[in-house]
């Protein structure tokens, strides 16, 4: 074998790596599909940290701990890119240091707004933890000072996007109740800054009309990937076929039933549990 | 000092020592509420492992662990006895060893319902976790086999109490799907299987009705207490003042707005925050 043919097999090698992608439980599915159909020749590893979820209302310190323990363990997978589908750990990704690439979903999400919006004002949906962290307000200011941000916290959107209320006037009315205000304040762009929220798109165009831009974090995040994979020639042959494996933290019956529902119509069958304190401690 | 009157003394003190509750979280607060209405002169630490919640979806080993860790702590702190105000906790209470009485939230639960139903059929609603766990199921199958049990999953009610939507027609709705299925069957007892409920107890009562009688399972448990402190002479002295500390395991900005609204009319001002890592490894 000579060189040449050898560092090609190298190189081959380190594009067919997966892709590690990791959040606190099963939010960070809706990104996983998104990325899925955007690569289909990629190999994914999807890690759920579902024993310690919530991420949200721990301290940043906690995260960052919690998230560089999951990363050590991608890593070891051979990972050629890290993604932190999970909007509490991405507020803190900017203190994580590894030597390849690491990507979140709020700086994607939204720089898209920002590049949307035509009237300065961008609505931002999330969770309680997530609207008062004002990461996306932070990130949307940095990109923009000018931009007006109006925000508003959807704890029930979570729950009901797991129990799977999709296309239901229960639904229609909560979502109602909570866009209502921003789309008074005549935004033209709104973030889905929870990754629970794209389940209910149905609802929300519904709610806000065709003429409000929803941004999902998820898509934009895809997208600068695609840019990102494309330039540092990054990619798997796209004549391969991808996978997926899936790695939990605690017994995984809720979670499988709400992942075949956040990831219709593929149907997941193997989970592998990982026990926190033999591999984190 | 004679031999007499120091004793005396020592049974005072003996009855002076706080009450210990423990939760993953927010929902024992409404047993506490109940319990401080119930005991007015006693002392009440409340204990909410607030890092390490939800323990629904944890494995029973892990469950045993954080709550003996816990009951540790409460024991350091001289109570005279524990409530396990957690559904999940109190499925591994029976494992729990320790010398002073512990109560469940389950138990006296089961206990009431079995003892007022008339027609055999008694409905339980808890979160997903508690009505998989088949928790009150086995309990009431325990005191009396012969029961009908028809249970329901209502995730969405445990959102909507800490949201606050109170006597809201979103509420009503919400809580009429979950509880239809049940009123069809003709239960005439409904037990509150999660400890968030009550605080949704106008709408249940709105849903079902007048002639189903709805069990609060801190309010069960009240009961049970208040004949087992009586009977072994462990009542603080009726015309003290009680008092109440709080303690979490994480940062307490939901948990204190939520605490508010569960506890009112009463303010709480100084929750004090208990570092895991030192305290529990």
């Amino acid at each position: 074998m000579n060189h040449m043919l050898k560092e090609n097999i190298l190189i081959k090698n380190k594009n067919d790596r997966p892709i590690g992608i990791f959040d606190s439980g099963l939010g960070g599915l809706t990104v996983l599909k998104t990325l899925m159909e955007f690569f289909p020749q990629e190999s994914f590893i999807y890690f759920g940290d579902t024993a310690r979820l919530p991420y949200g209302n721990k301290s940043a310190k906690t995260i960052l701990n919690y998230s560089n323990q999951i990363i050590l363990f991608l890593l070891k997978q051979n990972v050629k890119t890290v993604i932190v589908a999970c909007n509490s750990a991405s507020t803190v990704a900017s203190e994580i240091k590894i030597d390849i690439p690491l990507f979140n979903v709020i700086e994607p999400g939204a720089k898209s707004a920002v590049n949307y919006s035509k009237n300065s004002k961008i609505g931002v949906i999330g969770t309680k933890t997530t609207i008062s962290s004002n990461s996306y307000y932070n990130e949307i200011k940095k990109q923009n000072p000018n931009i007006n941000i109006y925000s508003n916290a959807c704890p029930l959107m979570v729950s009901l996007a797991e129990e799977g209320w999709i296309e239901d006037p229960i639904t229609n009315l909560i979502v109602y109740r909570y866009l209502h205000p921003l789309v008074e304040k005549e935004i033209d762009t709104l973030i889905l800054g929870c990754t629970h929220f794209p389940i209910l798109r149905k609802s929300i165009e519904k709610v806000v009309g065709s003429s409000i831009y929803l941004v999902d974090s998820g898509m934009a995040l895809a997208k600068d990937l695609a840019i990102f994979f494309k330039k540092n020639n990054l990619l798997r042959d796209k004549h391969k076929n991808g996978s997926l494996q899936i790695y939990t933290t605690d017994n995984n019956q809720h979670f499988l039933e709400v992942a075949n529902l956040f990831l219709y119509p593929m149907k997941i069958k193997n989970i592998k549990q990982i026990d926190i304190n033999t591999n984190f401690n």
